[in-house]
């Protein structure tokens, strides 16, 4: 008989199931393995995806940390791992020029064409998984994925600790990037519209401004787009100087009018960023230079996702979590 | 008694005046000169400001050639010269560090906060004209503005010949910039809807396509969006592959709605593009290495400046000159 287990499954609508089926290694795709996740954390993409974002189906959740349970690879068996998310070919064009998250054919955990990590078990690739030191805390290793998602941001923008940087939205996302920037060596400030979010950067010595009380003035050498809103690329046009860069890490359901002129004019570069190193991300965790734990602000038990995922997607919380 | 002169004035709409005021040396901006149009070009950004892009009022036109009337240096007098449009402070940041077209305290000629050349007589800084090589006609040389703008693209962009290289739009500027790519040594395509503006790239063996035969592929490495419509930059993320560029070159009037997740899951870059260098456009010319001249597909003389506007504006015409 098939085993069931408990799972977040999102089918046009969220929902909780105790009975879904358990994921199986397919003997087809030799390289999979099997983890039972131990903690997993609620993204704002997992809440854009239940608003429709992708018209994904299936188990969502990427953001966690597991024990394999089934591996062809012995070594692996019980070894506690995070694990990349996008899962690739390895062979056609993207692949093959060294750009794997961007495979033509890959499917993303708990994001496109593959399940997630919201449920007793999830297979993912042996290949993507990412052995844990004893040093990294459970609940702190759900937050590698998206610290590697900020660390992404210095990977492709050289950071000169001259630089005058600004972050902008003072989210999960803005207040790992802000401290991601703060260990390359700048001295960002952070923008945001939450006092208790704020004062979390404050504590990192991270200079924080109110949205409020931001008097934009076209010289930012960088801007780091966080907001998880459509308005907060007019915003980082206004704080950027000409031939500066804004790095957008936003992604989100619908479309805002917008106009790019002053982008054009001021022969600004945008970039898009998005997944990062987890290597990168597991070291600098490991030398304590970013503080993630201190953004958990909820914990959860997978039976109370629903309730997690409404927690999650009110202003008050940071890093809301999941576990067994 | 103050000497009047024709010219093309914009105060809410545009309107042909017999009896505008001739601009004056102002004594007190001593490295000013005056000069006499001898032709211009109408520019898709004059018919954007016509529209209401920018709140410009004055005399509309950027592009021309004229001859130099009256200077405080006198070697300058008599000069045939085409003019860079921003004029600028030299004492900003943008200038002190190389960025004069980003001036901060910059008027634009015809564009911003000065006045432009569809007139008899245009006041330039001194510092702003280039003399003309012989060697390059005066219809020609009107085409020099929009083709230094075109030579942008490749100041910012490094060329490789074995980059696939699109070029969204078959206007006036779009056959600039892949003659421009041409001369660089890579092969672009030219995507339009005008059979007729595609033959001229056609002729200087320029691989075309009409818009509606397009099948996106998401694998050019460096779209130049040059279609003067929002909707363009949309098409354009069809076109670029993962981690490629997309260079914008068209300001418009209004905001168009826009997601732009997929520059983001992409890793899309995205660089904004305005003037170019004048001493490279004058070289090119010069050494016949891009057609100019066939791009110009209508002359009114300036008494007739309202009909070559709304020339301009039909889509069956490439560049629109006005002559004295």
């Amino acid at each position: 008989m098939d085993r069931v287990m408990r799972a977040v499954v999102l089918d046009g609508k969220v929902k909780f199931s105790r009975t879904h089926p358990a994921p199986k290694l397919d003997s087809a795709q030799g390289g999979e393995c099997l983890v039972r996740v131990l903690a997993a954390g609620i993204c704002a993409t997992d809440l854009e995806l239940i608003k429709g974002y992708l018209g994904f189906r299936g188990i969502i959740g990427h953001e966690f940390v597991g024990r394999v349970e089934q591996a062809a690879d012995p070594r692996l068996v019980g070894a506690r791992v995070v694990c990349e998310i996008n899962c690739v070919c390895g062979k056609c064009d993207m692949c093959q020029s060294g750009l794997r998250n961007h495979c033509r054919n890959r499917t993303v955990i708990g994001i496109s064409g593959r399940d997630g990590a919201f449920a007793d078990l999830v297979a993912v690739p042996q290949r993507n998984c990412h052995r844990l030191p004893d040093s990294i805390g459970d609940e702190e290793a759900v937050l590698i994925e998206p610290l590697a998602a900020a660390l992404q941001v210095i990977k492709q923008v050289p950071i000169d600790p001259r630089m005058k940087v600004t972050v902008l939205g003072d989210g999960r996302l803005g207040l790992l990037v802000a401290q991601v920037l703060q260990s390359a060596g700048c001295k960002p400030r952070l923008v945001g519209k939450h006092a208790a979010k704020l004062a979390f950067a404050d504590k990192r010595s991270i200079r924080t401004v109110l949205a409020d009380e931001l008097a934009p003035d076209s010289s930012d050498d960088l801007v780091v787009e966080c907001t998880g809103r459509p308005g907060g690329l007019e915003a980082a046009m206004h704080l950027v100087r000409p031939r500066g860069i804004i790095v957008l890490k936003s992604t989100h359901e619908g479309a805002a009018p917008l106009n790019l002129a002053p982008l054009v004019i001021n022969e600004v570069q945008l970039i898009g960023s998005r997944c990062g190193p987890f290597p990168d991300a597991i070291d600098l965790l490991a030398r304590r230079e970013v503080d993630v734990a201190g953004l958990i602000s909820r914990r959860f038990k997978l039976d109370k996702a629903l309730d997690a995922l409404e927690a999650a997607g009110k202003p008050d919380n940071l890093k809301v979590l999941l576990t067994m």
